[in-house]
C-alpha cells in the first residue's frame, strides 16, 4: 500500500463510524447508556482469505459476507442488530482499490440492515486477510429465540433453500450459475423473520454449519430427537438443475446457508405460514421433533434422523462442515 | 488437530465461558440487562502471528497479550473491563498442546482481570495464527478519560518505562534481558490507572503505536501543541544497559509500549503523585501542553516537539510504529 493505514483509515473507515450510538471512540468506542442498555446480544464471527471466502473474490462481497454471517447469528436470537466493531486483517501491498471497495461493500450492508461500525482495528502484513466481526444487537422481548425450547410433537422448519452455497463451492469453476455463486459470495441473512419468530418458534438457530449438524445442537440443548423427511427439503431450481454425485450430502450437511432452522408447536403452523408471507422468505416443514435423547458432544447431528421418500432412516455421513466452525457453547 | 474444533472448544473454551454477565448463549450471548447497560467501551483489537508476535512465542503469552492490548484500550478510557468475544484462527494441524496453553493463559488473565469470555468463533486451516478481541467494558462517571480535553499549560505524563518492547524486538536473538522480553511478550495493561485518573487527567491515551505519534493524537483531539523533555523520559534499568544505535527513537516511536500518556492539570500534580503510589505504577513528568494547532492527519506526532538537554529541539522521525496501527477514529 502506498499510503499510511493511517490515512487508509481516514479516508475509508472513519466516514463509516458513527450513529446515535456512537458518543465517541478513542481508543475504545463509548455507546449511549440508552443504547448500551438494549445491546444485550454480542456475536463474533470471523472470515479468513482460503477458508471462508477466496483471494480473488469481489471484496465489496467479501466485507458484507463478513457482516452478513454476524447477522445471520443476531437474526437466529430473534434480534435487532445495531453495532458492530471489526479487525481486518490484510496483506502488504494490498491495492487500495481493494480497500475502497470492501469499504463500499460496509457502506452498503450498514445502509441496509441499519448498522454503525463503532471502530476497530485494521493490521496490514498479515498472512491473508482476515476479518473478525463483532455484531451487538437488541433482544426481542424479555427471553430472545435459543436453541433450548424445542418439545415433543413440535414441527420443524427452515427458510430457503438447501446446499446452494456448498453445492457453489463444489462446481465452482466448472458452472457460471449465478445464483449459486451468490448464494455462497453472499448470503442473506434472515433478520425480519428471526424477529418475527420471536413468540413464534420454540427454539430457532442459524444452519451456517450444516443442517443436520445445527438441528443437533437444538437437539442436544433441547434434549429432544427430530425426523427429518428428506423429501420435504427445500432445494433451489439452480441446486436440482446442476447434478453432482452425493448432490442431498450438500443439503443436509454442507454449511455457508445462512438460513433459520427453528421449530415450533403444530398449533403455530398459520402463523408460521403467514410469517413467511410477511418476509417474502419461503419457509418449508421439514420434520417433526420426538422425544429423545439428543445427542452429547460431537460435531455431528446427534438426534438427528432422515428419512427417504420410503420412510427409510438414511445413514448421513456427518462430517460436520469443516470450515470455520462456530464456537457454539 | 487430531480432534475436531467442536471437540477443542467443548474441551478447552466452553469451561472460559461464564460470569453473571453472559445469561447464556447459542448463536449469540445474551448478556444481562443489567450488565449490557454498564457496558458503554467497547475495544476491538486483533493480533497476528509475523505482525504482532512470533509464531514460536509461548502460546499462554500470545493469549494473554491478545486480552491485555485490549485491556489497555479499556484502561486509556478510565473503564472496568467486564467481558470480551474473541475470534482465533490457528493453521491446520496447530497442536493440541498449543490450544491448551492458548485457553490457559486466557484463564489467567481472565482472573487477573476480572472479565469474562461471552463466546466467538474457533477457525482452524488460517494461514497464520490470528486472534481478535472485542472487550467491553464499564465507562467511569458520565465521561470517560477521552483525547481532546489537554489545556496550555497542562504537563504531559506517562506510566512506566518507554522503548522496551521496541528495544526487546531489536534485540530480540542478542540479548537474553527477561526484563525486556517480558515488555515484549506480555505487556501490563494500566487498568487499575486508568480508573483512578478519571477526574485527574484532563486526556489520556494509551501509546500503543509509540509515544510521540500517540501524543499527536491528543494533540490534534484537544487542538494543542506539547514540549517534551528528552531527558526526563523515563527509561529501564534494562533499556540503558542494552546499548543499540538511535535508542532513543525507539523510547520516542517505538510501539507495543502499553502505557497510558495523559495530560493534567498543574494543580494536580499531588494528586498524580499519590495516585502513582496507590497504583504501584511510577508516573513520570515528561513535558508541557501549550497552544498550537495540533496536526492534521498523518500518522506523525505533529503538534509533538522533543527537546534535547540544551532545550534544542530534536529531529524526530516519525514513520509512526508500523505494526498493526489502531483504528484511531
Amino acid at each position: 500500500m502506498e499510503r499510511g493505514e493511517f490515512d487508509l483509515i481516514e479516508t475509508y473507515f472513519r466516514p463509516l463510524v458513527g450513529g446515535d450510538i456512537c458518543l465517541g471512540r478513542d481508543d475504545a468506542a463509548l455507546v449511549s447508556e440508552e443504547q448500551a442498555r438494549c445491546c444485550r446480544l454480542v456475536a463474533s464471527d470471523g472470515l479468513t482469505a482460503g477458508v471462508h471466502f477466496f483471494a480473488d473474490d469481489p471484496p465489496e462481497a467479501v466485507a458484507r459476507k463478513a457482516l452478513r454471517v454476524n447477522l445471520s447469528d443476531i437474526a437466529a436470537m430473534g434480534g435487532v442488530p445495531i453495532a458492530y466493531v471489526m479487525v481486518l486483517m490484510v496483506r502488504d501491498k494490498t491495492p487500495e482499490a481493494w480497500i475502497r471497495a470492501f469499504a463500499e461493500g460496509l457502506r452498503l450492508d450498514q445502509a441496509l440492515y441499519n448498522v454503525s461500525l463503532l471502530g476497530g482495528d485494521f493490521i496490514a502484513g498479515a498472512a491473508a486477510t482476515s476479518i473478525a466481526v463483532t455484531m451487538m444487537g437488541e433482544s426481542c422481548r424479555e427471553n430472545p429465540l435459543c436453541r433450548s425450547g424445542a418439545r415433543d410433537g413440535d414441527d420443524v422448519y427452515v427458510s430457503g433453500t438447501l446446499g446452494d452455497a456448498a453445492l457453489a463451492l463444489a462446481v465452482r469453476g466448472k458452472s457460471d450459475d449465478a445464483f449459486l455463486r451468490q448464494r455462497l459470495l453472499c448470503p442473506e441473512p434472515r433478520v425480519a423473520l428471526g424477529q418475527k419468530l420471536c413468540g413464534v418458534a420454540s427454539a430457532c438457530i442459524d444452519i451456517s454449519d450444516g443442517l443436520v449438524a445445527e438441528l443437533g445442537h437444538i437437539c442436544r440443548a433441547s434434549q429432544v430427537a427430530m425426523a427429518i423427511e428428506a423429501e420435504a427439503l427445500p432445494l433451489s431450481e439452480s441446486f436440482r438443475a446442476v447434478a453432482v454425485p452425493q448432490q442431498l450430502t450438500l443439503a443436509l450437511g454442507g454449511g455457508d446457508d445462512y438460513e433459520l432452522a427453528f421449530t415450533a408447536e403444530r398449533g403455530k403452523r398459520r402463523a408460521v405460514a403467514s410469517l413467511a408471507e410477511a418476509c417474502g422468505v419461503p419457509i418449508t416443514r421439514i420434520g417433526t421433533v420426538h422425544k429423545g435423547q439428543g445427542g452429547q458432544g460431537g460435531q455431528g447431528g446427534q438426534g438427528v434422523r432422515v428419512y427417504d421418500a420410503k420412510g427409510k432412516a438414511m445413514a448421513i455421513k456427518q462430517e460436520g462442515y469443516r470450515h470455520g466452525l462456530n464456537m457454539t457453547l
